[in-house]
Formats: structure tokens, sequence, C-alpha cells
């Protein structure tokens, strides 16, 4: 066990609790409360899951424009929870993409919202975005602060909402665990900014996966880190089953 | 719906209840009587996947000795149970295997049996056998008959019993859905394969997951052959995670 106590782990509720108090928090005045009403699936919806490589799992660009099409899901949990939904919900012939891309940051997801996002008009749109904000930024390939990923993620929330008003949104808590490549130098900036992300997923009215607790308490329950993410980042096999779990009992379906 | 009324339809079970049937079983005297026991996970169990296209999945064959490797885990059932076992199992560090090979019979799978599966010493072992051992004799590559499928299958089984005493084995009914590639002339000989490889498993002790069932309990619920296999022999995304799901409450892990 590489890691060391964090004082972040006195503050841990169980993921769940967190994810049940999320899902029931109520819309601000004048936010999209659309959004934060329970997810009811209808027929025909499209299911889309933005972010970056944790995201992205090694899709296939090729075919990403064909709905449902392994290969173009990717081997992360968008594939997990696109089988999990396709298979439990057969009558509603849902439509699930998957457009993250490696690398990514805020401000890439803005540069091709229209096209990637907007345009596919998602039902229930999943975002998981913040780790390449902090990592580049620590190795010199990106300037942006905490300040500047808080409000390029809201302004890209109320794009969406401005063009999308019905969507459902889930937006999911940015993690890493402490082992490979995420040492001190992460911290507390990398806490810093999931505070931001859950507050602008809040204000959104969005339904909020809280990866980071639920990562945190699989390690609180004596599995290593790199179990669940071998360099810090990215998940396992293992790692991505349990993110599938956690995002389907945070969005309810 | 282009499926025509099956006589078989008339007898079809839900595949929930024909699971608990199945994993009740009792042991025949004198069978291997070891694998019908309900699975218990060990610390470090070996789990491994075996068959034909469907289970191979687009599997990427240069990593397939790396335990719990998405990408030698393929695109189907196997991926999603391995993760889920993985996630859910996280203090048991299970290696999850699959070795399952396109185009694959029975004979296929005893020709390369000592090295990719009883080297491997699966604790649990699942095997998908049966549609290419019909589907190449209909198409002239074969001219095995039931009553070869029946003994190659029981022969394997036994030559993995004798190997492997203490092997939990999990034997997926042969299934097709009534399109695609799927027509009258698959039957009756296709039932009567099914019927073989459950006498099969169960002279064996095996875990039985009804496939078949539970694909015609889908059809049958208003969903389209093609939504779980669109050439009517392999499973989409959908049918895949159906499957994930089936095989699951069948093992009980």
């Amino acid at each position: 066990m590489n890691t060391p106590p964090l004082p972040s782990r006195r503050k841990l509720l169980a993921w769940t609790a967190a994810t049940a108090a999320a899902s029931t928090l109520p819309p601000r005045a004048g936010s999209a409360s659309a959004a934060s009403a329970p997810i009811a699936l209808k027929k025909g919806d499209v299911v889309l899951f933005q972010g970056d490589s944790i995201t992205d799992a090694g899709r296939d660009r090729k075919t990403q424009d064909q709905a449902n099409n392994p290969a173009a899901l990717g081997r992360g949990y968008p594939f997990h929870i696109g089988g999990q939904l396709l298979a439990e919900h057969a009558g509603l012939k849902l439509k699930v993409y998957n457009r993250g891309i490696s690398g990514h940051k805020v401000p890439d997801l803005d540069a091709r919202w229209q096209a990637d996002t907007i345009d596919l008009k998602p039902a229930v749109l999943s975002i998981l975005i913040g780790v390449n904000d902090i990592w580049h930024k620590l190795n010199g390939r990106y300037d942006g602060t905490p300040q500047i990923y808080r409000e390029g993620f809201a302004a890209l929330l109320k794009r969406t909402t401005d063009a999308l008003p019905d969507v459902k949104l889930v937006i999911c808590e940015p993690f890493v665990l402490r082992c490979g490549a995420v040492n001190d130098t992460w911290f507390p900036e990398f806490e810093e900014r999931r505070g931001h992300a859950k507050e602008v997923a809040a204000a959104a009215g969005a339904i909020w996966v809280p990866f980071q607790e639920m990562f945190d308490q699989a390690v609180a329950a004596g599995t290593e880190p790199a179990y669940w993410a071998g360099d810090g980042v990215h998940p396992t096999h293992a790692g991505h089953a349990l993110m599938a779990e956690a995002w389907r009992k945070a969005a309810g379906i």
C-alpha cells in the first residue's frame, strides 16, 4: 500500500450516500432545472459519453457514427454501461455513442462541442473531464488554472443546456489513484478542481457521479490503488467496471 | 417480426427458472461431482472462457497471456463478466482469460485443449461451443453429426475433469436467433444438438447457462431477433450484455 493518509479521507462519505444526496439535489433557481429531474429514458433516446482518454478507452474512430457498435464504444465504462442499458431497456431502441478523445481538456471539448455533442442531440449526456487540465499543467504543456477549469466547464454546460434544454446531464467526478504518475505535486490543486467540478455540476442541475469517493472507498477497503488504475489515471478493467456500476447507480438507469 | 412460432416455444420456461433448476441439479453417481457444487471463488482463481467466435469477440491474441487485459478479453460476454467479477471481488485477485477462437468446433477445442485450457489451471471454466459444429456442416465444410458433437463434447469434459478434478464447469447453451444466416435448414437438428449439450453438461455436473431460453424469452417479449444477433449467430452489444447477466445468475458469482 503506497497511499499515505489523506486529509480528504476523513471527509469521505460512502459513495452510495454521496450519490443519493447528489441525485436529490434541488435545482438552483434560474438553472437548467429540467436536467435535474430523474432520468426517464424514452424510445430512441441518444446516450452520449464525452470526455478524455478515460472515456475514449481505445475506441474505434472509424465506426464512431454507428450507434451501439461495440468497437466504437471503447473498452471502458461507456462500453459496460451501454451494453447494460441496451440489454435491460431493449424496447427503447437506445442509441449509445462514445466521443471521448484522449488528451482532451475542457477547451478541447469546447472546440468540438457542436459537431461531437450538440449535433448528436443526446437525451443523456455524460461528461468526465478534468484530469488533463491539471496533468498537462503539471508537465508544462498547458497553463490553465483551477479557476479557468471552473469557468470553462460552467460555460460548456451553459452552452449545452442552451442548445439542448431537455438534456439530462450526468457529470462524473474527476479522480486519481495515488500511484503511478500521480504524486504529491497533484495536491491540493486536484482536490480544488474536483470541488469546482462538483459545484459546476450542481449549478447546472446535473446528476453527479462520485468516482473519487468510490475509488477512495475501494482503496480504504484494502485494495491497492494500482488494482483500479495502474498509472493512477487510467482505470484497469476492474476500475472501469466499478465505474459503470457507480454511474448507473447515480443516474438511476 | 420475422420469427414463425416454434414448437419449442411452447416448452419454454422462463430462463431464470431454468437456471435455478440447472444449478440445483444433483450430480450423477460417478460423475465429476466436485464441479456441481456452487462456485465459491478463492484468492487467485483463474476464470477461463473457451469457445468460438461468440466468445472470441475480436479479442487481441498478442496479449492473451495477460490476465485481465481488456483487449485480450474481446468485446463480448467474457469482457463484461470479467470486469464485473474483478470489480466485485477485488480482494480475490482473480485472473480472467479468454481463449475463444473464431470458427472453432468441439474437435478444434480438443486439438488445443492442453495448452489453451488445462495448462492455465482454471478454477472456473466456461465453455460455449456448438454453433459451428452445425453451421459448417450445413455449408459443406464439416461432416460431424449431432452424435459426434455429443460424444466429442462429453470426451472433452471428461478429459478436463480428469486433469482438473476441482474445476467448476460452466457450460453455456448453444443458441441462434431466427434471422440473418439462420433459416429453416438449421432445424430440428440444432435443437437436437442443444439437447445433447444440456445432457452432456448435466452428466459432468456442470452449471448450465440457458442462453437459448434467455434469447427466446427476450424475443417473445417483443424485441426482434436481430436486436440480439444481427446474423442470427453473433450477438450484438445488447446480446452480449444480456448473456453476461444470465451467465452470472447461473454461475452464482
